[in-house]
């Protein structure tokens, strides 16, 4: 008998017709003789609109109080669906979070689970029952109820996978699987088998909002295989896994993030400690640097240059604006104009054809790159917003076929 | 230090404004010197809500998973109310039931206390925190969330008042005290300044929806005062106590209950046990019997009349005439156009004017009476539904001046 861990996220669960669907999901699961342990999200928009509903009375709530308020929403989805899988005449039972043994830190809203005491599983999954677990919720230390940020009911489904040495944790979402690029974007876009852990974190990075890196990283660490698939379209979808076989396709996939800010700070006088004062700055004003890239010049001085969101950049440079004669430089810019086009895959570093190719694409369509950075297995290339459908699918045409 | 538990309703809730005005009396209350509990509702209709979501996913969704989706909604209005208090900057915390230390029976949605661990309470308030504990609900001994059916957080403050000694316990609703009779019908109506435990047991059972009924039972078994006052209006409610004074004002209440039907068996041949039967069968089918009156004929024969709510009149109705050759009796007659007229006062018995009065008031005003009970603070009549409003009125005027 396996044991499959299955996660629905918010829209598959979003009002009856979806519990239906997802209900037949999980009772087929376990009609094929499986044990099955669902974690479910909250319906549709409903954290949000709790979000909302906090905001209208207190600007700045305390996050336990968040939390006690936001656990509530997949406490009422988990027993929704408990009652439809009942409605088909299967063993259910619905848990909590702290029901189902999830033990985590103290940071209200950002939770990191510590332990999962999994008595209370074992036992209902020795009665046959099928769990829906309430996802992205726990209990700390002083026994008060915790969340586990964006994206914890993946996290959720994979630390019970982990914890229960189950065969398979499927990841259900709107998506039949891990594209090479946003197939509503580019109609060329190739659905894949199967990702390593590494490329799948890199996409997640780039803001393809398929995994939670958290979960993915935890996959890695425990070496759980992770299939992402769609609640609505009955298909095989991508198995999230250590891939050994790394020859094949070398990009695995091709993403974009429209709205960047390139800022440069020119002419750094050279003084030990620069680049410390400069982004302990920004991380005080909790701006999320992306890429740093820095050089040094010919006369001796630094040049830095950092993306950060859009939104975040005016912040970003008023504060450096501000600060500038402590860094000693001599001019500072920004383009508040441009777009993050990359490519990722495994094996990329030792295929020096693979950059030069990108490159090569973007220069016969006319695509300006305004700098570039790479990793192990990506290469991120910063042009013009204007040009950035353009450029993800000439890129995505030079790699996929 | 005075400890005071203070419990909101629905209504009281409701909204960002409710939650202000309901705020600022916790705080006030606070501010004074005073410890505070403060038991809160699901805000407005959630319950309902919930309970139609619940509804159209499983017609009969299983008890266990009911309790976990109605509890959700207290938990809600609890986070909210603290997050309300916290921005006129008191210290403050929410409890879920569990976390309160509420401990129940296993009788999902209509479970009853066993015990309530202090040591949670006792640890907040000692660091002189407001507490906002999430009413109606509880754990079973296998750790499962129960609820305590309607009214329930009604008993969930009371129940806190007697475990912490509390000095209080205040019920906010929206009226503003226990009346002689419903104020909206009847324009005479007067506020009591305190009623018994017993008067407000009978005017419970009798439709007045200010306070459920095991919250008075249990308030009276621990003599908790129990203060009713408004949420919205700010005066002086109605305490709910042992009243030894009882000769000042006999009759307490004046109340009516609409919708009532008489169904009465008639020349019961007289075997032992053919009560029983009849009850039986009519619990079998859950119709809630409320008066029954027996009378044995000069053939030696019984007639047996009983109320039920008109709602259920038609099955309990079928339920007799289909068994009618088993109680050997002779016919079977059903009224469902009365209503019941009650009126309710401790120390009545040893005042015969009482009934007289009542009945030459009706009398006067050509109000026929179809059926009489009495019991030792309650006089019931029933009466035809179209003289309904009449007969409150011209009994009140009778009694209440």
């Amino acid at each position: 008998m396996a044991l499959i861990v299955q996660k629905f996220g918010g829209t598959s669960v979003a009002d009856k017709e979806c519990l239906l669907r997802v209900a037949k999901i999980i009772t087929d699961t376990y009609k094929n003789g499986n044990n099955v342990v669902v974690v479910v999200s909250a319906q549709g928009d409903t954290t949000n609109k709790l979000i909302e509903k906090s905001k209208e009375i207190n600007k700045n709530p305390s996050k336990r109080e968040l939390d006690v308020l936001l656990s509530a929403g997949e406490q009422i989805s988990s027993s929704l669906l408990s009652m439809m899988i009942e409605s088909l005449g299967f063993p259910v039972i619905s848990l909590t979070g702290w029901q189902a043994g999830f033990r985590t830190d103290s940071n209200y809203t950002t939770a990191r689970i510590k332990k999962i005491h999994p008595e209370r599983l074992k036992k209902e999954l020795d009665a046959r029952k099928i769990i829906i677990v309430a996802g992205f919720q726990g209990l700390n230390r002083y026994d008060d109820i915790t969340t586990f940020g964006r994206g914890g009911s993946d996290t959720t489904a994979v630390a019970l996978a982990v914890e229960l040495k189950a065969d398979l944790c499927q990841i259900y979402t709107d998506v039949t699987g891990v594209f090479t690029t946003d197939p509503k974007k580019i109609g060329t876009a190739v659905k894949l088998d199967e990702i390593s852990y590494e490329e799948m974190l890199e996409l997640a990075s780039l803001g393809a909002k398929v995994l939670h890196s958290r979960s993915v990283e935890l996959a890695q660490k425990y070496n759980i295989n992770v299939e992402v698939l769609s609640s609505k379209v009955c298909e095989k979808g991508t198995v999230v896994k250590e891939v050994k076989n790394m020859e094949k396709m070398i990009v695995k996939g091709v993403s974009i993030i429209d709205y960047i800010a390139k800022i440069s700070i020119i002419g750094i006088k050279d003084t030990p400690g620069i680049e410390f004062k400069i982004f302990s700055f920004l991380s005080q004003k909790k701006i999320n640097v992306d890429i740093i890239l820095q050089t040094k010049e010919l006369d001796g001085t630094k040049n830095i240059h950092m993306t950060v969101p859009l939104e975040e950049s005016e912040d970003a440079y008023k504060i450096i604006k501000e600060n500038l004669s402590l860094f000693d430089a001599r001019d500072l810019t920004m383009n508040n104009q441009v777009s993050k086009l990359s490519i990722v895959g495994s094996g990329m570093q030792s295929n020096p054809g693979v950059a030069s190719k990108m490159f090569e694409s973007l220069f016969e369509h006319g695509i300006g790159i305004e700098m570039i950075s790479t990793s192990e297995i990506k290469i991120s290339v910063l042009i013009n917003r204007k040009d950035g459908l353009k450029s993800l699918k000439v890129v995505h045409d030079a790699f996929i076929q």
